[in-house]
């Protein structure tokens, strides 16, 4: 039996790890550290530092290569072959770290229930017959990283708000039903396919991290400027992953 | 000037905290903490012992009481009395706490961005002059708090969620937009206004603390279940604090 925690490390920022989290890491048999590839590699770099930092005690860390998500063709059929893949590796990577069972932790970006392939990929191997037991430590969101780095509320005062990707947002607009939106996700600025007007964008990039960004103001006036930058950043640093919150003036939100 | 830090301090588990939220709490000269009254004596006591845990120094507590939310009338208008009751006795507290200035620590449920007033109030002094320069330490959220006790993903795969509030649900039934709902601040079983079929409910109750409760399974077979148990839990313990997600089978979403 294999019992595999996937431990939430918040955003970038070591210091965003919780007591349960570095409780959980110096109580595993060995780590799983995901590498991303070349383009990600500060990614990989630190979590090494996390480890690094909040080990007491010598727990064995192996990293394997995370497979990558087809670009092309049909979406669902990708993630399902990509999340097959991922499924392969974290079997191959358990078997041979814990040939007898025994507790194994993954640190997992943010916190693992959000916009993460963990629990769908545990719960895959789960349906396969994995002796497998799994338990989440929650961690710091890229949300309350956005929210607290301008100093803002998330809802507008007792009203809902709605979280979606960029994918979703160029695809169909502003949705129905919220006039607070989160946008994750992102691959570049589907902000700008909105009409700008009464929109205000609080936007973060590499929140949590020593090179985060921040800008935020009336949509129509600082659409430029966040793509402008977000460009530069990208070429600067080889990856980039930001985040915004778009609050409406006047929506026709249908409660 | 008052430096005033807003931290998070999760949702009743200590080792939710972060290490950036014990390193503010060490690093202030005066911590603030609300009492919220007889009736959740709990809550106090827990942000005692938090503060017990991790202090590594001799730092004042102050607790003051919180002011009561006016029930009754018009909702908009007794929660801007509230807060502008809330407004004064921070003023209060922290000029008697460090009349020189100095730096200040407010410990707060959650994260301090989701559902919660102070940086409203915050925003509120400083509109009317208070020299006061807030931070934000970012919290796990009971959102987060749930989905890792039932190890849930939160959003449907690149898919949308929202979050909202019992009132809204209760006023407006399921809202557009998203097959994915968050409800919170629920005064009790908001869920039973809807029609249940295809829906599935994961539901928490003092998530993080000794008696944490938990049920799931479609909405039909445990209504009646999670409103028995929420009923005898609360007339138990005197307060109750739950959150739940509903996940909904084939959406009118309207994207
Ligand atoms: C695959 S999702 C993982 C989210 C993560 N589980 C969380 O809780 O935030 C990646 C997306 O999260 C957001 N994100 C994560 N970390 C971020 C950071 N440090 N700065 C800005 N955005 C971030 C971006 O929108 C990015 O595209
Ligand atoms: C005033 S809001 C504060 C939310 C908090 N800032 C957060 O980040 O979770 C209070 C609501 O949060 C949810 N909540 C907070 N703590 C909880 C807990 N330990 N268990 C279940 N629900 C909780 C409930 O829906 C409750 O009505």
């Amino acid at each position: 039996m294999i019992q595999l925690d996937l431990i939430g490390i918040g955003t970038g920022n070591p210091d965003h790890l919780t007591l349960a989290a570095v409780r959980a890491i110096n109580g595993a048999e060995v780590i799983l550290l995901p590498d991303k590839g070349a383009d990600k590699v500060g990614l990989i770099d630190l979590r090494r530092t996390i480890c690094a930092t909040v080990l007491t005690r010598a727990v064995p860390i192996v990293e394997f290569a995370m497979p990558l998500r087809d670009g092309a063709g049909d979406y669902a059929a990708a993630v399902d072959a990509w999340h097959h893949a991922i499924a392969r590796v974290w079997q191959a990577t358990l078997a041979q770290a814990l040939p007898q069972g025994g507790r194994a932790a993954l640190l997992v970006w943010g916190d693992p229930a959000l916009y993460d392939s963990s629990l769908r990929i545990a719960a895959r191997l789960m349906g396969q017959g994995a002796a497998l037991a799994v338990q989440v430590v929650p961690g710091i969101t890229s949300i309350a990283a956005l929210t607290a780095a301008h100093a803002i509320p998330l809802n507008p005062l007792a009203g809902p708000v709605m979280i979606t990707t960029g994918r979703l947002l160029r695809a169909h607009g502003w949705p129905a039903g919220a006039d607070h939106l989160v946008v994750m996700l992102d691959a570049g600025g589907a902000f700008a396919a909105l009409d700008p007007a009464g929109i205000t964008i609080w936007w973060g990039a590499y929140l949590g991290m020593a090179h985060q960004a921040l800008e935020h103001g009336p949509l129509a006036a600082v659409a430029p400027r966040i793509l402008a930058r977000r460009a530069a950043l990208r070429a600067q640093h080889g990856w980039i992953m930001d985040i915004y919150l778009l609050k409406r003036e006047t929506g026709d939100a249908s409660w």
